[in-house]
């Protein structure tokens, strides 16, 4: 047998679910695990358990493997370049990743492309956020001394700001935040004190007055053959995703075509391998702007798994791979994904009974993980024809096992 | 969490596809399997590797798991007994799995439930299957001295077999058979003699004359819920499944649900858990006889993995956790499985290139499994609107990788 080995680096719920989606294809997966009760850890044959920090114990997972990709960003750069000067496979490689790893070179690089983004500036001190924050003010004709308004819907800051910001500021720490950890809004250079507290240098950027998030997600391969899935609509709550809709509600097709163009073209310049996900804000004005890249599977593309002819893990493990890539369009009209957050009563199994009796087309994803409150700990998907039936269906599947829906 | 464990019996392919079904559920998935290196054995977590004719193994391996169910029907009937007496839940249990397991009782219990079969008789010896040829012979109103003709669609002896029976007979081993192993057809009482070399009864049945062979597939829960799948045909080569086509191409509606009702009522006087696939044979006349039964999941049910809503490897494991059961329904027009078998050339997996990028759309699952001509190595389904199409796109991919199609 010529089947390779993949070797995923980190042992959570993209692990879980590439190995999932790898079953079919025969591969063999390999993953390195921080301990052996990790969410892929738990469904894993091949399980190494070790500090992906340690350059030894990647040298050493390595061995066994054909080819390296991630479940997450945090692999050390300067460990991958060590990897691939021993003649390993990294995908995506370390000079695509970093824009993946680092908000800071993310931005430096879209700005060079002349990709739209939000206005930002790497800041040293809660002074430099309220230079900033003073600029843009003073760019969108605001006057710098007195509080933030509305205008073209931004969230402003509360009442009684009136010794903050013009407008409020996102900050973020350039490497190591995710699902809203190391991003912070501050209105004021007293808020603005904590994000320097780690010594990681801290991104500003202004806080876009989006109409809505979407994703546009993309797979590439060595050999340079590329598919876009259809652009996502992505709802937050809390900094967190909670809903997914494929295709976006209401989204023109330029500019959905716009969007996915976007990120092929990001995706070839960066020379990423393997799915990328790029997260657009929509401005209420109809254009697009690039928020954050993801070089592996990602949530927004979770409703593949039962909405799309070929799942983003599939593919992300054909494009690891060089094969052919899968067929990305939809099965369904409309495929709406919800997320299964941690909730107050830890016994999401016997919520299974009410919610597949209540909708037998009802796709379940749960990670194997402890509930805590607002950790992830699974997905929903449903499809169908008509786009307020499948949201309820998945709100109401999401909501029931997290307990905040009593029936 | 509360998450159950289910235990399977048998590392083969159908363990395989089970646990990668599993693996959404977030349900523990523990194996008892023979050698490390079984198609299942290399993905699973969780494996025991032991034999399963060994009642102590299997004791030692259930008290891991919450409910025992199977990937074959291999395991002996005194031990599912003497496990349940332990008060290990065994889905199917032994009285339901003994209809799968000989099939001297499953002809047994059918006459008695009235459901038509094949004629049949447990046979001794090869006088004892000469007899039975002439009295199905003398029943069709052909002399028993005369060779087998070809009334009604019948396949028969070929020339010059003057000294043999009138009408060809199948004798089966009651036990143990399974892809044409242990299966004859004899047209005299010389070729008769090797079936009963082993020691194990002797099944004789009439060779039906049959247009197609149709399989119904149905899923059933212990509290008595139960679904049913489309009525599909399946198509042998050499005794060996070599497609399947869902729904059967022309069935009529009322004959499809006859089928399902036949399922439905099997499942439900035998007590079966978990999936039940019925071998039918259809008649030229529209009728349908059970050929065989199987209480696992089946290749006559592979196609459900990308054509329904729900798998029968999901549904199987609903099952037997009492879970409510998911949509059987089909997610296309029509889709097609094709076995992979060993060919010449052992390496299948450079075959992908040609595979994916000729077909976008296709959808491989491989088990793991060194090549060996003959041998089940995978199998691929297709689907679409346009049954040419699907068909051709299965046969061309499932050629291509077994290497009996060079392009």
């Amino acid at each position: 047998m010529t089947f390779p080995v993949v070797g995923m680096v980190g042992g959570g719920q993209l692990a879980r679910m590439s190995h999932e989606a790898g079953i079919p294809l025969g591969i063999g997966f390999r993953l390195l695990s921080d301990t052996p009760q990790d969410s892929a850890a738990l469904v894993v044959r091949d399980v190494v358990v070790g500090d992906y920090r340690d350059l030894d114990t990647l040298r050493a997972f390595a061995r066994g493997c054909d080819v390296i990709t991630f479940d997450h960003e945090h692999v050390p750069t300067d460990h991958l370049r060590a990897l691939e000067a021993d003649g390993v496979p990294v995908r995506p490689g370390p000079d695509a990743l970093v824009h993946a790893q680092d908000k800071g070179v993310m931005r430096a690089r879209l700005d060079s492309m002349g990709v739209p983004c939000p206005r930002h500036r790497i800041v040293r001190d809660p002074a430099d956020v309220a230079a900033f924050a003073a600029e843009v003010a003073r760019a969108d004709g605001l006057s710098s001394g007195r509080d933030a308004g509305s205008p073209g819907g931004r969230d402003a800051g509360g009442p009684g700001a009136g010794s903050g910001f013009p407008v409020p500021v996102v900050l973020k720490t350039v490497r190591g935040g995710y699902d809203g950890k190391g991003v912070w809004v501050v209105r004021s250079a007293a808020e603005a004190a904590d994000p320097f507290k780690a010594g990681v240098p801290v991104l500003a950027e202004e806080k876009v007055g989006f109409a809505r998030e979407l994703a546009a997600c993309v797979v590439r391969s060595p050999h340079g053959q590329a598919v876009a899935y259809p652009v996502v609509e992505s709802i937050q709550v809390g900094g967190v995703c909670d809903t997914v809709i494929a295709p976006a509600p209401g989204l023109p097709a330029h500019e959905a075509v716009q969007a996915q163009e976007l990120a092929l073209r990001i995706a070839d310049e960066l020379g990423v391998v393997g799915h990328l996900a790029v997260e657009l804000f929509e401005t209420p004005d109809g254009r697009v702007l690039v928020n954050e890249l993801a070089m592996r599977p990602h949530n927004s593309g979770h409703w593949t798994q039962d909405g799309a002819v070929t799942s983003q893990f599939a593919n992300h493990l054909r494009a690891v791979l060089d094969l052919p890539l899968g067929d990305p369009r939809p099965r369904a009209r409309w495929t709406v994904m919800a997320n299964v957050l941690g909730g107050d009563y830890p016994d999401m199994y016997s919520a299974y009974l009410h919610c597949m009796a209540r909708d037998p087309q009802l796709k379940i994803h749960m990670y194997g993980k402890d509930v805590k409150p607002g950790r992830k700990v699974g997905h929903v998907n449903t499809y169908g024809d008509d786009l307020a039936d499948v949201r309820e269906r998945a709100a109401h599947a999401a909501g029931y096992l997290r307990g905040t829906i009593p029936e």
